[in-house]
């Protein structure tokens, strides 16, 4: 794959010819009665939408999410939002690219990378407690911890994006440990860790993402919280012992406001710094996404994430480091 | 105790002379740098503030929540409010009343009426999963089910007030399910005994009642979710089954909104319904209070419960039914 | 029309042939600068939307709202919406029935059996002043009251609707009066059967309802406080008696909130229960509504009135009742 | 009168000597367990209250709301706070002034100066309905209409302050249908002349003024609107015709939101006009008593009706106009 | 163009032949693929839209905002919103009319009055800091002030509408202080002159106005702020003295709500009644457009800078002055 | 003063006797009528409040803020708030202490490393635009950069507050612009040494710290602005240049919110992430002192600056590093 031309690379109204995933694929009627297939084309430098009108029922039939495809078509902006405009598809033949892991997008650290420096941390989580709880349900969800994404959309999702993210917290707050030595390290990094595992349970896995019933109905923050209850019982913890309720606590505040989710405020140091961290890490990626689909010296489109701004990126390029 | 004059008989400015249980004693430093007892008069009618002014350290020391006392003084109205002017404290003396049992405000229903009530509702829950749990876990957590209030202050602020919160929602769930055959009976008996049963690890208990460290640091709405979750594992279910699903919901989105601790809204019929009849029950367990307080032809005092309102009394007694 | 079957048994996928009324027809323009027209079909069962693309001028003269029509399509699901695919539409033949009465949705209860259940609680009115001003208002508009809808859309928009939300509402307050015998039962009745009076100005009428100029610039709520003051004057009951005050504050209070309408906030017990009540039997009549189009084991589309959320139709069916 | 020093001019530390009227006299238990009384005192330069501490009974019995005092004192700030620190108080002896009406403030326009604007205005209201229905209610309404203040507190809050408060609305409209003469100016007339008439029966009176239950139960808004409709009947006008729904929607909507307490938000020009007028009448009145008591180069305490703001009043004076 | 027949009078229906300007012209793509021209059509009366389907490239090319065209179609309702059904759109030829300047909507005051009212007002700011200030700033900015408009949509959004708005505020001023005598007239003057004048560095010019990348990242608001203070330099004034600062605080609080984008609330009356001014002005110019483009007896669309309100346009015309 | 103990190290009822620093000294008047004096001591470790009785008016002449008095008396709590509780207080003689610099908090750095740190960042400002305005601000304003608080209350409101303040958020900077290398570096140093520079007007100095007429009339935000727009007249720089205005904005939104102040909302990447690392440091400076004031194994007071919640220390201390 090394040396093509990546869907991202291409410049508006560019020419695009390659080989690329169907991430998603939604039939639509358009209002002339007719149908067209909703298509979002996928590679690992990202995604881009795209519309096939006038689908027969074959085309439905073929055109379907999980599968790599051949287009032909032209980089555009609609409503100053990245799309193609596509002059042709069709099924990929005998010896032509058909891997669909190829072209999916993942985290930017390889998985051996990842679970090494998870496990760095847990050792560093020198109350027993917390490290036994941490150990526990790390060993229980951790084939969907380092390939889960963390999110449907918005930021992280992509595959690996569940563990990348609690990795780019966990860095984030060892600076901080660092910076304000008050603040009690292993609570810190045992909460981070555990904070979203719950959307193991929540999401439905790595491809074609949707929530699952116990998502909807639960939501991962309390999901996580009942399976840390659970696993108490083997490792003889009692669920309402302090060091086991300020546990609970960190994952329980960590969206920080009760309308966003959280059952309750933060009341402990730990957990108010989790939880802007977390905003940290989940803004910064996203408006690094967002910049880069802007055109330099333009405002992007509107961040629904980001109570609906529009981030401007800067016509000069920025200065080189000293 | 029958011939006696209870607290809640006396009228403005009349003078008050009894046995009374003190519900709380808060010692205080008046402006003028001197030390007061800030009482709470209680016996099963009711409750009254009182200021003790310039407590001497014995007073302190004699006049502490949990024991009876002979209270002499006069029923004031302070901003509307009751309270009594303190003319002469003291402790009693052998022979007297000083059984605080016998002063302390109850569920106006035995505790025998309330078991037998709750246990014919259970017979109703014709679905095994939802029966199951229900019984397993009223077993765990009967005798605080059947003693605690069910809150520490605002309505059923009294001794067996969180079982006879339950049984007065179960009643007017009763009246729904027959009036609306589409609702689910079964969930919606099941929703209603558990919703509130994590308050028996929330609060210490049914005397001087206090928050728990679990229950400021995880809240009794996620607390019986835990409970719930652990439940499952000697009775075989999966926590993440549809049926354990919906009432883990039921439980979960009691509250309604975000804003008021709860992680989900209510996404089934049942579940709002739970929550509106525990609104229901609440403020007309509140407002009775508030308007017995209040004088006919008055407004009351705000109730900060219910967003400082002020409730009217009319003058005129309510007419008699045909 | 027994034997029919009716729009609402109508599997997705499966073919639609019918008489059916047309409830609402709005000519609108396409994307390709065509017109349509947007239906609502209607029979006893329910409605169902479709859209008629390519109209000719003859077609938007033809299929306008209120008459029977023959129809044949499919019914379809559009974005979890159900929806008719129309096939072939034409207006019904001599001898084919016509008749827009038989195609009305209406109250599940017959127009005698709500009359008599009124006229049964007027009865239990028994403080004399809210009897006069209750018989007086129902005597001047008994006619709408027992044809209007409750609503424009959302909850007890058919026909009767007005009348049958009223009982049902009636209905709960008879359980909760039992339940809390301190409630003064005949406010809450006289209070409830006028709190919606005011509707029968507010909305023009049975069919096509919409809102009148009164309905606009002053809303159903005030509309009733003024005819219930006009007939103060042949009663010769002073409107600031009160008694008057008490029945005029239950109409005035009831949407709650200042922000839904209400220009005070219930400061009576009785006007908080019926409130209460108002939002328990609307949102119940929503949810059933909302429950029966969404399939087993599906999440409804966002139900704007209950603050755009979606509901859960659990893919069990509801136990049978012990 | 002419020669007395009045209340506002006295400089803070400055001794005051003067009769004055007791505007209210509550009665208060200090933390210390003694009684004082608050007290505000009245002269026709405005109000400022003071504490007379350790009052007796008899001091309770003579000091009381509406009577004319002898007081001596010292102008003191508490807290930014104009008050009277009092040294001495009596009562008057004979051939002392004692006629409160000499002491009360008062609007800064005679009453017979405010008859004449107003009559002079209805004429203005060339609409014949608008006309009859102003005639009608200002007759049933004049005296009160003339003596009573606007509001209890916050702004207009003198005799005769409602009628005062009305035509400097009246004059502001004046200028604003001159300078936009597409609005409709009998109408603007007519509602500013009614919007506040219902404060005759929600407020009780010139002196003391409390809330009536009618004020308290239906609100000023609601209750003119009653009488409006009322007085149609013997002008035998539809209060559902399109030119009185316009006058009652002028009325109810003048608070300009719901959260206000109108039942409806402004929907005509003229509506939207009168809700800015009456807030900019409203909020001058009550700035310019809160900067005359504010000391050069301050800031005024937070002015609750202000959204708690605090106003700065310069060091330097105004410039002299050219 | 005496005699040609405008945009704004050609009623529901009516067939249109006329010259007009193209105020602007975007490029989209139907559902069906095709692409159209979204058209705002405008000329001294006023603009309307309409939609050129199935442009072709040169069509694409010669439509450009900014030339004026000759349009033939007909005046429509699309969901009560005006509009032009096109039947036929030409450019011009050698001599018809293509003078952009005779279609553009202008200020209804002429340039040359609309300065000698600005400088008659400036002779009134009696307080010498105040003076220099604004005919510092009026100086450095005239050839804007008396060209922008005031908005890029909503109100005022015409050539010369900036200085139209000021004049109009003014007015107002000039109305208040001789009805409110204790208002500090001069300060009122200068802040009203300059509150907006930040706009013609926010705003690109008076044709197709967009915002500026200054008008994004700071706002009209600082941006005026920081001239002023650059202004101080040359007139040797100190920015942090009183004065200066009193006419900061005027421009900094005129949109009255930090929401708003005002950094601080109005802490001055001449500020809180330069807000209140503003909105009136501002709303009323709004209506006048939004009632104009109503039929009468019909309520208009939503008003989105009215919080989404609809007005009513009465079906009577308003009644002659008397 | 090495050996003496510290404010903050006495426990709960240990007797005090030390040297300190009166911060403020409040004279007020108790229910009683007698004055006090609301003291609040201070010395390096913090500051504890107490209440002198019965002042007489040599003590009021006496006892002002920023003299060193001895203290004798009981460290006590009142409502969970330390206080203490006065025994004995008199003014210092000849040869005792009486430098109130020695008692005064200060910054954990010393002036001399922070004017390092910040000089060395400087020089990572690798743009010349905003290399250029940073050096300019910081030589006009050094001196009340490195000595003032960086707030009146809450956090870092001791001296040479705001330079540390600064230097936390740079450190934080720092380490995210490693780990998220797209950031713009020089522009996010550029903007956390400017972003609070304005308090330095905003603020009246660094003891018995108040607000100045241009802090609360423009407040600093606007105010650094201004100043930033004065330096670019030496620097020859357009106040409107592209580089300018990202500088400007990243002053102006890192508030985050309008409601907090900020005249426009973050729309860079680096103006988002510098309101993140303001609050973050500002925040956990905060609980920092809050935690350090409250028992082990209790719940702190409400902190009003973070939304009133109540932060717990846990009983048992934190875990040793690893």
């Amino acid at each position: 794959m090394a040396a093509t031309k990546q869907l991202m690379d291409y410049a508006v109204d560019e020419a695009v010819d390659a080989f690329v995933l169907l991430k998603s694929a939604d039939v639509r009627t358009a209002k002339n009665g007719k149908q067209y297939i909703a298509l979002v084309f996928e590679d690992r430098s990202g995604e881009i939408s795209g519309k096939y009108w006038d689908a027969s029922p074959e085309d439905i039939e073929n055109y379907v999410a999980g599968i790599v495809v051949h287009l032909q078509g032209k980089r555009e902006n609609y409503q100053t939002h990245p799309q193609i405009k596509i002059f042709h598809l069709r099924l990929t033949t005998v010896g032509e690219p058909d891997d669909p892991n190829q072209y999916i997008e993942k985290a930017p650290m390889s998985r051996a990378d990842m679970e090494d420096y998870i496990n760095q941390t847990v050792f560093e989580i020198t109350q027993p407690t917390w490290n036994r709880l941490v150990r526990k349900l790390l060993a229980e969800y951790q084939e969907a911890f380092f390939t889960f994404p963390a999110a449907k959309t918005n930021h992280h999702a992509f595959q690996g994006g569940l563990a990348f993210h609690t990795i780019s917290i966990l860095k984030l707050a060892h600076s901080v440990v660092k910076q304000y030595p008050d603040l009690n390290a292993p609570l810190l990094f045992a909460g981070a860790i555990l904070h979203d595992l719950g959307k193991t349970i929540e999401l439905s896995g790595p491809k074609s993402t949707t929530y699952t019933l116990a998502g909807n109905l639960v939501g991962h923050i309390v999901l996580i919280d009942g399976e840390l209850v659970r696993a108490c019982e083997p490792l003889k913890l009692d669920p309402q012992a302090e060091d086991v309720l300020l546990l609970r606590h960190m994952i329980l505040s960590h969206h920080g406001l009760l309308e966003y989710g959280s059952p309750v405020r933060p009341a402990l140091r730990e957990a108010d710094v989790l939880h802007q961290l977390d905003e940290l890490d989940a803004s910064i990626m996203m408006l690094d996404t967002v910049v880069e689909h802007t055109a330099p010296g333009e405002f992007s489109e509107r961040v629904f994430a980001m109570d609906g701004r529009r981030f401007y990126r800067p016509s000069e390029p920025k200065p080189k480091e000293s």
